[in-house]
């Protein structure tokens, strides 16, 4: 008998044995999960007495990611990564995962499990657990959606809209190291890269590009104990994310450039391209730290606190009322509006 | 300052602009809802003492649809459809959507707020809530993932494994109407319709592909008294989901083909094109009935109910042993293997 007209691509008998492969490989057992994979919903218990975190993210082909600077691994890493990311800026712990996948016809079940390990790595630190998902063919390249459900204490939750004029303004780790991973592994791809470059320095900015860290351990702390009053992750790069805070917050702010946190290897990267770290840092998106504000009042408890827990956090500017606008402190001292710049692939959560 | 070299398509800016035009048309209220869209993840409180429920289902251009048989408000429609129609498959309430797009360089904000009006269409009955979403460029065509929360009475959720060797197999509706639409729908494209064919006829197939109804209420009706030991709703094709059943079930099915429910305007189409029409509705996919089980002990009880409702529900077969694998009782009477054929275009949710 004719099947309906439909193009073909994987076989569905294929795809029941990529889904079955993954049912056993990634089975998600707890009292919490009354089905996974394998049903036409998965059907879990919530939290009790929490508020549920849900994120959603798109990675497409061509716009997030080049199958010619990364592995699918890495892929799938990243992609985890930034929808852990989401729910680290909202204080939150990740849960559950659920997949979507359209595959190019030239994709096989290899590649398909490359990037379930990617994504399980991502993953597995926060035994967050796979549940549900969806493949598709795809006419074009891979897209990769991925939802995450996570939970926080009914006390707290970090907004973007709770900043105050007069909140301090931070941000863990350093920024523009993943903009300068992309940069280095576009380089190496097209044999470009000529500038003299320490194997080491050149090692940790393409790994910060292609294994983010999200920030969850960090953005459960600063939830937990109630010190931040706001928080975003860096995805669209700090002037952009900033200014989403800026904007749900209604206030202004103003940062010092002097005061951006700059890896050595960074650092390193620019003085050998001549160019400033400072736009590196402000224009990087990717880096998933967490850009967050602190009441003025609770400052030096604050940044105690972190020095004794080890924290990379780094104080970057201030929060001003909304009439001063989104400012900058540059090198010389000169107050200049704070241009927006950002990853320009017309991408954010919103 | 210099952006960093991704490829740029719809401008940051204007994604912006619509996600805000997005939040003001469809905010949700609801005490439930702490923050819908514009976060880095929505923030809810799930319903007590019920299961959750949750589904993801992706759609992709030149796959799952056509821009030259379907508008973008039809396809928003039925990518909601299709996750409703999960829901109502385990019985549920669907609640809350998070929807990611992939936009091609040709499209346009219209185009999006179309989209988003065809969901929004079909989530309307059932009060979804929009609460999230992504938005990205596409180096192809159009991409759109949606996530449906729902959720079910702790005491009943129909899976697909409860199945029982002599339970009595129903279905809803009729089945191969999106099958014979979506064939008449290319027809009408490409100005191949030859045959002589009722208006009326025509747009009612043309209408159950393009606004296929998820059988929410009878799901849920099927769930909470109790009535269902399994279901899953029809999305691959009869003959692909029985099969799923079977599986999960470890059992078998026999289905008799004068039994299956078939419109007059599907048999008026397949009469006029020399087809069987119990073919059309074997291999119809994506009409999005519900197909389930009723212990045989129930059924008489069962039948009786539905009349008093008036749910259009018809007894198609019986579940046998595993060992009896799956068959289909011929229009003359012969016994023969249930062949495999559905949509073939490699997509379920898993």
């Amino acid at each position: 008998m004719a099947s309906p007209a439909r193009p073909k691509a994987i076989s569905k008998i294929r795809e029941f044995d990529l889904i079955r492969q993954l049912q056993q490989r990634y089975r998600a057992k707890s009292p919490l999960i009354l089905r996974g994979i394998g049903d036409d919903a998965a059907v879990i218990t919530p939290a009790k007495n929490r508020w549920q975190l849900l994120t959603t993210d798109l990675l497409t082909e061509g716009i997030h990611f080049d199958l010619r600077t990364a592995t699918l691994s890495d892929i799938g890493f990243r992609a985890a990564a930034a929808n852990l990311s989401d729910i680290a800026a909202m204080g939150g712990t990740p849960e559950y995962l659920l997949v979507s996948l359209a595959i190019p016809r030239s994709g096989t079940g290899r590649q398909v499990s490359h990037l379930y390990r990617g994504m399980m790595a991502a993953c597995r630190p926060h035994n967050v657990k796979l549940i549900g998902g969806d493949m598709s063919a795809s006419a074009a390249g891979w897209f990769i959606n991925i939802t995450l459900i996570g939970s926080s204490t009914a006390r707290h939750v970090l907004l973007r809209s709770g900043a105050r004029a007069g909140d301090a303004l931070y941000v863990t780790g350093t920024l523009g190291d993943s903009l300068v991973g992309l940069k280095l592994l576009r380089q190496s791809q097209r044999g470009t890269a000529t500038q003299p470059f320490s194997p080491r320095h050149r090692r940790f900015l393409m790994s910060r590009h292609l294994r983010p860290t999200a920030r969850i351990v960090e953005g459960r702390w600063l939830c937990a104990k109630g010190w931040a009053t706001s928080a975003i992750d860096i995805s669209d790069g700090l002037s952009g994310d900033l200014r989403h805070i800026c904007e749900e917050s209604h206030v202004g702010a103003e940062i010092t450039l002097s005061a951006l946190p700059i890896s050595s290897a960074c650092r390193s990267y620019a003085e050998s391209t001549k160019q400033d770290p400072a736009v590196l840092a402000l224009a990087g998106g990717e880096d998933y730290e967490l850009l967050f504000t602190v009441a003025s009042r609770q400052r030096s408890r604050f940044e105690r606190a972190t020095a004794t827990k080890h924290l990379h956090v780094t104080r970057i500017g201030t929060i001003t009322p909304a009439r001063s606008g989104l400012h900058m402190i540059t090198q010389n001292g000169q107050r200049r509006l704070l241009p927006f710049i950002s990853y320009e692939h017309f991408r954010s959560t919103h």
